[in-house]
């Protein structure tokens, strides 16, 4: 077909880093590190079923269109939501979005041009760059460390970025970010709301995993930093979904902005899907209401944090020289660099062949990157599989880097392993 | 707020002419015939009920994430709810979307850059109309009649067109349309058909009411003319949804297309929601294999019809030197032209005050137009509110043109009436 007939963007568009990894997730005996899928044991398909029951055994309304902005109940449920985590917006300062992933696109649409520049942190959550590609925009990284993402060199780049090449916007997960991991420190927080009010872009607060903590720690979200600094001019836009905690199925995401942003988004939405599921809103508002949410955030707390001190325990005790990570502190995922000298093509055919599966760290850049790095998920293996799954990256890693494993068990005999 | 951080489409965008209605809907006592839901007591509720506790009465896999292009056994249902009407899609060549209004956005951003040329039929669905607008396309009217769009028309407008404004696609709602109820002839179908093949454009055929039927005609769709005439280049995208035949809460609509349109559709849907809700999709497969289905079609054909006839039996015998019509054969929708003497903002005051509402026809078109015309939807109100809410409307009218009611009189007398 002539692809001239297709938009700019479309012409010749790429799929999904991580949809291509697809066709190996069917190689019997595989142990997927690679998903990105929350644990489906860990639902609560009972609360879940008592929900559907509740709302399907009431009147056909149920089953009718619904206001764009999302159902008044249920608007007022994850305020609720929101203001235990420090997010103090009401419900009338909420959208309900098909999922978080809906309200980065009808940000998008309200927010950028073609050209226009946007921030993210890097590495970054490979559908908000793919949503930035097609929407033609120029993509500047920000790098990150241990801490979260670097607002001293953000400053750097805004002080040397030219007027006419402003950022519009920037996108972070601060808290347990997909795929880094890591936590923006408190200092940092503050900082990043002070340059976003100095140098007049917005922040997109991506918050789906900031429930999934493993300690006691409180993170101020960033739009409660500009609450208290901007007020009505608060800068930030908050995002969340149930996907992380309740269920993706559901398909329910909020936003919460000022009337400018959340007035423009809702006539977004009129074109994009009209209203998400009156029947998925309703039954997460029954859910909401059965109190069974903070156990089941809590069991998933438990179990993600299990999993994922198997498997750091497993790769500090068989691969520390092959690579690095930070620990997580919270969330679903581990972001590993390797060692330099590990080659990559061959690795990831190694491990396959073992049966493991990883994410390529490329896959979280917006252009080729020298950094060789991985994204592990210890959300949703048992524990013995992700044993059994760093064995075989192990293994892998052997058989790929002879020089590593002989400087390891060096390293390994000096430091008394 | 500063509306320069805003997109060019979204810097004082305005939302639905339809929304704007809504504040009326509070007036105690007042009969619409202005919404464009179907009517909730059509609603199969004991099916969906069955249905969802199914889906929520299995494993917890129903509440995770699925494929973007729509779960498989939905998509089969799909494909052979489509091959009964004529549409020889395979499961392979649907999308599942949210609504079939998803599916129209999504097909905006694969196909069209701002400044192309789009076709729609005119009055057209608002909603495809303010799509339009928001990606800064140049919208062409093609006239309707009481057989649909005017093919000869079109074929004038083409042959006009320079090159370099050809349209790259052309909307339509041919069977039961929003808002003039109208049915694209046989003849027609063909011929459009053949100008998309000669004109190199798309058509997106819109088809959410070809089921809703008051007679035993059948309408050969679009896509199977295309399927016909074209093959695998066939140029007609076919959307439809389940909101007026099962229930608007589930959002299931889906498009048949080819492979190369369906490929980039699936990638915009990534980024617009990753997926539509499986457990909606879930409850969506499994009603449609009760076997329920064809009995809630037809329940609703005979209660939509009765409503059509009530509706029209009172216009004639009221309101014939007022307004003009053709009666619909199907769908939700009846379209009248007004007397060109009619005031139209002191029609439609006098009406609130007499507590009935209708959608003014300028809701319908992309510019200011002269033509005086009213959507009314007799799906909604029973058939003792249609009577009183056509006696409503004659009052309104007689009370804002003494002159049409006395040529009117005189008329009436005339005919013998």
């Amino acid at each position: 077909m002539d692809t001239s007939l297709f938009s700019h963007s479309y012409q010749s568009p790429t799929g999904s880093p991580i949809r291509e990894l697809f066709p190996y997730l069917s190689k019997p005996g595989l142990i997927s590190f690679a998903g990105g899928y929350p644990s489906p044991e860990l639902f609560d398909g009972d609360g879940l079923k008592e929900a559907a029951a509740r709302v399907t055994g009431g009147s056909n309304d149920v089953y009718q269109y619904g206001p764009t902005e999302g159902l008044p109940a249920l608007r007022e449920r994850l305020a609720e939501l929101g203001q235990k985590r420090g997010v103090e917006a009401q419900a009338q300062n909420l959208l309900v979005t098909t999922g978080s992933q809906q309200a980065f696109d009808l940000l998008v649409k309200t927010l950028l041009d073609p050209g226009d520049t946007v921030l993210v942190e890097l590495p970054a959550y490979p559908a908000t760059l793919q949503a930035l590609r097609l929407a033609q925009v120029q993509v500047l990284g920000v790098p990150m460390d241990a801490h979260g993402l670097q607002t001293e060199s953000l400053r750097s780049t805004l002080q040397a970025l030219r007027t006419a090449s402003r950022p519009k916007l920037l996108y972070t997960v601060p808290t347990f970010s997909n795929p880094s991991g890591t936590v923006l420190c408190e200092a940092r927080r503050a900082s990043l709301v002070e340059l976003a009010l100095e140098y007049g872009f917005f922040i997109v607060e991506d918050d789906p995993y900031g429930e999934l903590s493993f300690t006691s720690d409180l993170h101020k979200p960033l739009y409660r930093h500009g609450m208290e600094m901007a007020g009505s001019r608060n800068p930030v836009i908050y995002l969340s979904s149930l996907s992380k905690t309740v269920a993706p199925a559901l398909r329910t995401g909020w936003m919460a902005a000022n009337d400018d942003i959340l007035r423009r988004c809702a006539i977004a939405k009129q074109t994009a899907d009209l209203c998400s599921s009156p029947l998925t809103q309703m039954i997460a508002t029954e859910y909401l209401g059965l109190g069974r949410y903070d156990a089941a955030v809590e069991r998933a707390c438990r179990t993600y944090q299990e999993r994922m001190q198997v498997m750091t325990d497993g790769l500090n005790a068989l691969l520390s020289h092959q690579l690095s990570f930070v620990q997580p502190q919270g969330g679903m995922f581990l972001w590993a660099d390797l060692h330099p000298d590990m080659p990559l093509p061959d690795l990831f055919d190694a491990c396959v062949r073992e049966g493991v599966l990883y994410v390529p760290g490329t896959a979280f850049f917006p252009t080729p990157t020298a950094r060789k790095s991985i994204r592990m998920s210890f959300a949703s293996p048992g524990l013995a599989d992700i044993q059994e799954g760093v064995n075989r990256l192990r293994r892998a890693m052997d058989a790929v880097t002879p020089v590593i494993r002989s400087s390891r068990a060096n390293a390994s005999v000096a430091a008394g392993v």
